[in-house]
C-alpha cells in the first residue's frame, strides 16, 4: 500500500537517500562530452594506445620483461593487500614499515589515494548494487569497469565512515604526496631501474611503466565488473557478487567476490587450497616475518551456514521440479469394505491397498518386475506386509513409484509400523514419502 | 521386543527363510578343501597361469592382438546386452537372431547358461546384501568376486522366478548345449580364426582364448565386487551398490551400479553423455537396425526423486554440523522494561535488541564492521529499523552472526513485517533463521 511504501522509504536510508538527494541528468549520446572526467578519461583511454606503439616499436630484453612481470604484481599486491584488505576492510593489522611499502606500492597503480580509493569501496560493500554504491553492477558490465570513473558520477556515493584512515598517519601522509608518488612509482622508478641496470630506458617506461600500468588497472576494473557478473554463489545470492577461477586469476586473488561480499572483513578471498589467492598467501607471509598480525576469519560455522542455505535453496528449486504423490488431504478417505467392493469392479483399475493408501497399479502391473500375478493375487486386499518384505522387500524406487499411483486412502486399523524396525541387514524401509 | 521381532521374522521372506532353511557350516582354514567347486576352482585358478604361460612363450601379431581386443568386446557384450540387460532384466526385447547372436557371444565368456546366470541375478538383486544373495557384497569383496564360484554355496539363492526363460526356446536350446558352444566360442573359434586367416594358431588360442577368457571373468567378476565397493550412491544408499567410473570402464559400462540397482529394468546403466556405457549405445544401436525394441526407461521424475533424497541427505547431514541459534522456547521472555533494566546494568553484557530478540553483542561490539558506536548508541533501545536498512541494510551473514548472540525474547509491540517487502532492488531481507 502507499502508506507502507512511505513508512518503508522513511524507514531504510538507501531509499531515503536515493528519494531526496539530487542527482545529475543520465549520460546520453548528445550531452556525454559534458559529463566526462576528461582527466581520468585521458588517462584511462590513452594508455593501452601508448602501450600498443611500445610494443610494436620497442625491442624486447628479457630483464624488463622479467621486471614487468614483477612490477605487476607488486604494484598489484599493493591494491589488492594494502588498499583494499588492509586499508578499506582492516581485514588484518599491519606495521607502519609495511604500511608505508604497501601505500607506495599501491601508489604506482594509479588508483587515487588509499583514503579516496577506501572510502569508494567501503561505499560499494555498504550499498551494493544500489545507487549509492559508486560502482553498481546493475548498471551495466561497462559502467562498473570503467563507466564511472570515465563520466562524472551521477550521485554522491553513500556515506561511509573513514574515520580510522583519517587518523592513519601512513594513509595521509599518503593522500598528500599522491600525485608525486603515483608518478614516480608507475613510471619514474620503473624507467630509471631497467635504463640503470641494463640499459633499457625505453622498455622500462613502455613495459614496466605503461603496459604494466593498464594491466594492473583493468585487473582491479575487473574486481567491480567481471566478480559482479560471471560465476556462481556459493555463499549468498541476494546480491551480484560471484566466484569464479578465472576472475581470481587475472585478480591476484580477488575472484572469490560473493565470498568477500559475504566475509568482508576476512583476509581470505578463497578457503580452499585449489583456488586462487596469492594475496592470502602474501598476507601469510608478512605474518610469518612479523609485519602483520591480528588476520581476521570470519567463524567457519557461520561461512558453512551460507553454503547450507544456498544448497538448500537450490535443492528447494529442484524439489519444485518434481512431481510429489497426492498425500491424504488430497485424496477421498473410504472404508475398507468399500475398497473390496471397488476392487471387484470390471472398470479397469486393478485397486491394492498398501500402507494405508489405495493404489490404481492398472498401468504399471505389466512391467512389473516381480510379474504380473503376484500383484493380482492382492488385489482387493491388504499387500502392505507383501509389499514391505513379506514377499519381496521393495527397493525405494518401487516405494516412490508406488506413491504415484495412490487413488485413496483406506480408513482401517492395520498396524505395520513394527514392520519398519530393523532387524540386523534386513531392513524394512520407511517409505520416504509416507 | 521378542514378540516384535517373531512377528517381523513371520511377516519377512528373507528373515523367515534364513531362520528355517538348513545352510552348510562356515568354510574355514581346516575344512575348506570339503567345500571347493573343483570344476570351477580349477578352470578360474588355472586360466591366468595359462595365459601367463602363453603370453611368455608366444610371439605377438598384430592381427591376433586386435582381434584379441575385439573378441573381448564382443563376448563382454554377449553377457552385458544379453544375459544381464535383455534376460535377466528384460530391460529391452529382442528379434530372436539377436538372442542366437548374444547366446552364442555370452557362451564365450564361460559363465554359465543364460538361465543359470540369470536367475542367480535375479536373486542377487531381489535379496541384494542378504544371505539369500549368491554374491552378497556383506561377504567380503573376495567373496563377492570370485569366492562364490570357487566354494560350493552355503546356502540355496533366494526364490527367484524365471518362468519367462524356461518357456524361450532361444535360452532352453543355449542352455541344452552350453557346454559345447561355450567350449567351441572360448577356444576353437577363436584358435580355428586365428590359425585359418593368418596362421597364428597358437596365438589364437592363448590371445584370443585364453587371456581374453582371464579378462572376461574378471571384468563381470567386477560388477559383482568393486561394483559394491567403489564409489558413490547418488540414487539410494540402503544397499552397497555404487555408481564409479572405473568400475564402469573395466566392465562395459556396468559400473553405475547405484543406478542399476535401483533402476534394474532401465536398459540403461548411465545417464550423462560424458558416462561410459558402451553397452547401452549397442542396444541403441540394435533398436536402430531393427533387432532391438521396448527399450525400457524408467520415470525420469523418480530418478530425480532418488537424485533429490540422497543430496537432501546428505544436506542434513551437513546441516547437523552447523550449530543453529536458539529459537523462542529455548529462550527466557522478557518484557521491554526489563530489557531496558538490564542493559543498564554494568555487568559486561551489551543488550541490543533486534526484531524481537534481545542480544549480547558484548564479544562482537569491538570486530563490527560498523564500527563501535553505532551499535553502541541502540543499548537498551530497539535497533530493528536501524539493522533491517534504517542505518545499514546488513547482510545474510549479518543476519546469521546476530542470530548467534539471542539472549531472550522480548514481549513487545513492535510491527516490522512490512520492512521485509520488496521495493524496487533496495530489498529488506527476511533473516533466514526468523
Ligand atoms: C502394487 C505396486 C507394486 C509396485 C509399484 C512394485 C514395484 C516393483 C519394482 C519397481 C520392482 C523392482 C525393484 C526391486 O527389486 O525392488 C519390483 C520387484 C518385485 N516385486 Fe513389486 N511392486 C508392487 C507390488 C508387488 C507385490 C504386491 C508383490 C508381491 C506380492 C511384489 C513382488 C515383487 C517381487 C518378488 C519383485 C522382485 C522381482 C525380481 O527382482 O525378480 N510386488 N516391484
Ligand atoms: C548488533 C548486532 C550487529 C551485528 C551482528 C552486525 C554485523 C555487521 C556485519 C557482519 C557487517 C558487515 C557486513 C555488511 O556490510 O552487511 C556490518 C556492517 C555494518 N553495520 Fe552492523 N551489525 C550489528 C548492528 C548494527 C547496528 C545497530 C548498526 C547501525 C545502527 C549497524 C551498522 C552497520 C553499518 C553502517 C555497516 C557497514 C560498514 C561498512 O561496510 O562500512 N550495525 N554489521
Ligand atoms: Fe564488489
Ligand atoms: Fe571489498
Ligand atoms: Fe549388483
Ligand atoms: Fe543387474
Amino acid at each position: 500500500s502507499k502508506e507502507e511504501e512511505e513508512d518503508f522509504i522513511k524507514n531504510n536510508y538507501v531509499a531515503r537517500t536515493l528519494l531526496n538527494e539530487p542527482q545529475l541528468p543520465p549520460v546520453t549520446w548528445s550531452n556525454w562530452y559534458k559529463h566526462v572526467n576528461w582527466p581520468q578519461a585521458t588517462l584511462l583511454c590513452l594508455e593501452p594506445f601508448v602501450a600498443l606503439y611500445g610494443l610494436f616499436t620497442t625491442a624486447f630484453m628479457w630483464q624488463t620483461v622479467v621486471f614487468t612481470i614483477i612490477w605487476y604484481f607488486l604494484t598489484g599486491f599493493g591494491i589488492t593487500a594494502g588498499y583494499h584488505r588492509l586499508f578499506a576492510h582492516r581485514s588484518y593489522e599491519a606495521k607502519t614499515p609495511l604500511k608505508y611499502l604497501l601505500l607506495v606500492l599501491a601508489a604506482g597503480s594509479v588508483q587515487g589515494s588509499a583514503q579516496w580509493w577506501a572510502r569508494g569501496h567501503r561505499a560499494h560493500h555498504r550499498y551494493t548494487d544500489t545507487d549509492l554504491d559508486p560502482y553498481s553492477a546493475h548498471k551495466g558490465i561497462f559502467y562498473s569497469h570503467i563507466g564511472w570513473l570515465i563520466f562524472k558520477p551521477r550521485r554522491k556515493p553513500g556515506v561511509a565512515d573513514i574515520t580510522d584512515l583519517s587518523r592513519d598517519k601512513t594513509v595521509q601522509w599518503q593522500h598528500r604526496h599522491y600525485l608525486t608518488l603515483a608518478f614516480f612509482m608507475a613510471f619514474v622508478f620503473p624507467t630509471l631501474l631497467c635504463g640503470l641496470l641494463w640499459g633499457d630506458y625505453r622498455g622500462g617506461y613502455f613495459f614496466a611503466g605503461v603496459l604494466r600500468l593498464v594491466f594492473v588497472h583493468h585487473s582491479t576494473f575487473c574486481v567491480n565488473s567481471l566478480a559482479h557478473y560471471l560465476g556462481d554463489a556459493p555463499f549468498d545470492d541476494r546480491h551480484t557478487p560471484r566466484d569464479h577461477f578465472i576472475t581470481a586469476l587475472v585478480t591476484l586473488g580477488e575472484g572469490y567476490h560473493n565470498f568477500h561480499h559475504e566475509f568482508p572483513s576476512d583476509y581470505r578471498n578463497a578457503l580452499k587450497w585449489f583456488q586462487y589467492d596469492p594475496t592470502k598467501n602474501l598476507i601469510q607471509f608478512f605474518k610469518r616475518i612479523g609485519l602483520a598480525s591480528n588476520l581476521k576469519e570470519f567463524p567457519q560455522n557461520e561461512i558453512q551456514k551460507g553454503r547450507y542455505t544456498m544448497v538448500r535453496k537450490a535443492l528447494n528449486q529442484f524439489g519444485r521440479t518434481i512431481t510429489w504423490p497426492k498425500g491424504d488431504e488430497e485424496l477421498p478417505l473410504i472404508s475398507y469394505e468399500e475398497y473390496q467392493d471397488l476392487a471387484k469392479k470390471d472398470d479397469g483399475r486393478v485397486l491394492v491397498l498398501i500402507a494405508g493408501f489405495i493404489h490404481d497399479v492398472s498401468n504399471f502391473i505389466d512391467s512389473h518386475p516381480g510379474g504380473r500375478a503376484l500383484i493380482r493375487s492382492y488385489v482387493g486386499k491388504d499387500a502392505t506386509v507383501a509389499f514391505y518384505g513379506g514377499v519381496h522387500d521393495h527397493n525405494t524406487a518401487a516405494h516412490n513409484m508406488l506413491a504415484m499411483m495412490r487413488v485413496a486412502v483406506c480408513r482401517y486399523g492395520g498396524e505395520v509400523e513394527h514392520l519398519k524396525r530393523k532387524l540386523g541387514h534386513i531392513q524394512t524401509p520407511t517409505p520416504i514419502f509416507a
